[in-house]
């Protein structure tokens, strides 16, 4: 009943035999020997499932495509080209999602997802190079905020461990909606952008710390996390609690830090840049720059927004917040679905109309999507801790 | 298309909707706010899919499971109590092999496949606590053996950063057939169990490195991995040099080992233990701790061996490598299916009669599965290094 063995063999037996693939395509980032999905030159891309009783199967990436049944049982389907980047995606069989058994799977979209790479041609700096390599570090801790135990995941850069005495300022990176802390390395490639950046001097070394930003209170009902269109004033929530209580005294007193705000940033997408607008203006004792990567602390709010009055006024005194903000940056793609333009829009206007200094970085073609936040790290790294 | 956050919507939208979940029983170690599958106190457990347009659905846990389909077309079955521990599964629906969309995936079986927890009542040596914990790092390095980036994971013990000057012990320790890297993190716990060991003063604090058990030189059509069978007589495999060439010298530059056979043991389960006798007998010069787990140099074969001629002769002088091994550990669950108990029987026999000194474990209950793996690792690990 419990035999990983057999089981393996049964799969094995089982699995498909697919036929001879396309020319001038080539095995996506994929299962070990898998096939399938394979990217074509153009940046098509060929999915296949053998399904010989399925009465329909679909490919949902964005879109759903129809699949076509071969006579074997084999089901396949070639998108139009897409997007560089990684895209989470499913199938669907007799109206099941399901992950490609061909495919690695991420946490995403609260599940583990499959996930594709569609390569971007010219652009290297979220690929391995022959440089040096930071580690990313699994770190459990319990928390004294929820009683739990928990997990982040801790980026150190190559010369940690060799430079013993030098101490590093951090960054605490946060994942969006349905994700954890997993995916900023898994999907978002932070280690190795920083390893780039970092060999070719474009940023200095720096500690990441990327934790799970959901987190309830003992005994509450569903996760407290500063979700979209929260304000400020209700009180920290436990994730911000988390943040501020557990994690910076845990990574002080662990790593080599550098534990003082001029050396603590703060940079989330999505549901994490709402989080980490939260956490940082109500905490800027802790931190002086912030990355809001497709995601303000209005969430998916698009009214405009009058600094005199939103989130109990925290961005009223421009010119004060300017003298205690080292940098604020505030990032999106240009392909990017409502309500995130509009949203992120009157954000931008309330602290024109407050005179808060910010610079804007536009992803050019990009969604709301992992190679939009790659290309923002890219860009935030450098800048901080100047 | 590539809309992350609208795939986001889609999904929530189309979610199961579950109904009252049966009293005496809570989620396993499930996806964050999935109420299936669900473990009851008995430890029979029951999954649960929605699938209205499905014609069939099972689940495969060992055996094959048909589930029944409610009215609002939500599929579930309980299963007979269950082994404690961790186990694969998958779901099968219209025929189609698929992960639980409630369950965590876990790199085994050749794909991200499903995985649950089933509580082992009064043992908490896998489970967090509140002791000292050290980290598991991923670390990439670019192989000279496949000219290829590959990854280990690698614990380092609670002590490691504060204690700057100390030097540690290596343990190498390996996955088995489909599983990879994180196998011994996420399934086998393996730094959860020496965290717990060592706080407990049962292990001295050691280093234990966890590699990708698939390796192959340039060219190659298929992986090189020592496979079950396989004689010592055919040279080093790309698997064996990836270890001795590439991983020892990385890890003995890169953390602060003692660099010298009396302080490097390999250990391994499945085809893991096949690659660990392969690789330790021919450099006995590099390693003076063997751990077998369900699997030994003979591999799937239940044929009787001369240690005379077996494998080259390796083992033919008893007391030359009772000399010079310090610990041999062979482990099995009782209730491993065929072939294991006949090869592990067979490869005994041949000890036996070549007066090759080992310690034998049983892990009582269990098959070829990650408990039986987590049982032989908390009882070899206290053995090493002493």
């Amino acid at each position: 009943m419990r035999n990983t063995y057999l089981f393996l063999i049964a799969f094995l037996a089982t699995a498909p035999v697919w036929g001879q693939p396309p020319a001038g395509s080539r095995p996506a980032s994929n299962i070990p020997g898998a096939e399938y999905p394979r990217v074509h030159d153009d940046l098509r891309v060929t999915f296949q499932l053998r399904a010989p009783d399925a009465r329909k199967v679909q490919v949902r990436l964005g879109q759903t495509y129809d699949m076509m049944r071969s006579e074997d049982g084999t089901w396949s389907v070639t998108t139009p080209p897409l997007v560089p980047g990684f895209h989470y995606y499913q199938l669907i069989v007799d109206g099941v999602s399901m992950n490609d058994p061909g495919s690695h799977a991420f946490y995403g979209t609260s599940k583990d997802a499959s996930g594709i790479e569609v390569p971007e041609k010219g652009v290297d700096y979220y690929s391995y190079k022959d440089v040096p390599h930071g580690e990313v570090r699994i770190r459990p801790y319990l928390s004294k905020i929820t009683g739990q135990w928990r997990r982040c995941f801790v980026y150190t850069p190559p010369d940690y461990d060799s430079n013993a005495k030098t101490r590093y300022p951090v960054l605490y990176l946060q994942h969006g909606s349905g994700e954890d802390e997993t995916g900023w390395t898994f999907q978002g490639r932070a280690n190795i952008i920083l390893d780039n950046l970092i060999a070719a001097k474009k940023a200095v070394p720096m500690i990441i710390v990327m934790d799970n930003g959901y987190a309830s209170r003992p005994g509450a009902a569903a996760p407290d996390t500063v979700v979209a269109g929260r304000g400020a004033s209700g009180g920290a929530s436990a994730f911000e609690d988390v943040i501020v209580k557990d994690l910076i005294p845990l990574i002080d007193s662990t790593y080599r830090t550098i534990a003082d705000r001029e050396h603590r940033a703060m940079a989330g997408l999505s549901m994490g840049g709402n989080q980490t607008c939260q956490v940082t203006m109500r905490n800027l004792d802790k931190f002086a720059y912030i990355g809001a990567f497709s995601g303000t602390m209005n969430g998916l709010n698009i009214s405009p927004l009058d600094p005199a009055t939103a989130f109990n006024g925290l961005f009223q005194d421009g010119a004060a917040l300017n003298k205690k903000i080292r940098l604020f940056w505030i990032g999106m793609g240009t392909s990017e679905p409502n309500p995130f333009p509009g949203a992120i829009g009157a954000f931008r206007a309330m602290l024109d109309k407050a005179g808060v200094r910010y610079v804007y970085f536009e992803s050019p073609g990009t969604a709301h999507e992992w190679l939009t936040w790659r290309r923002d790290l890219n860009d935030f790294a450098p800048r901080l801790f100047r």
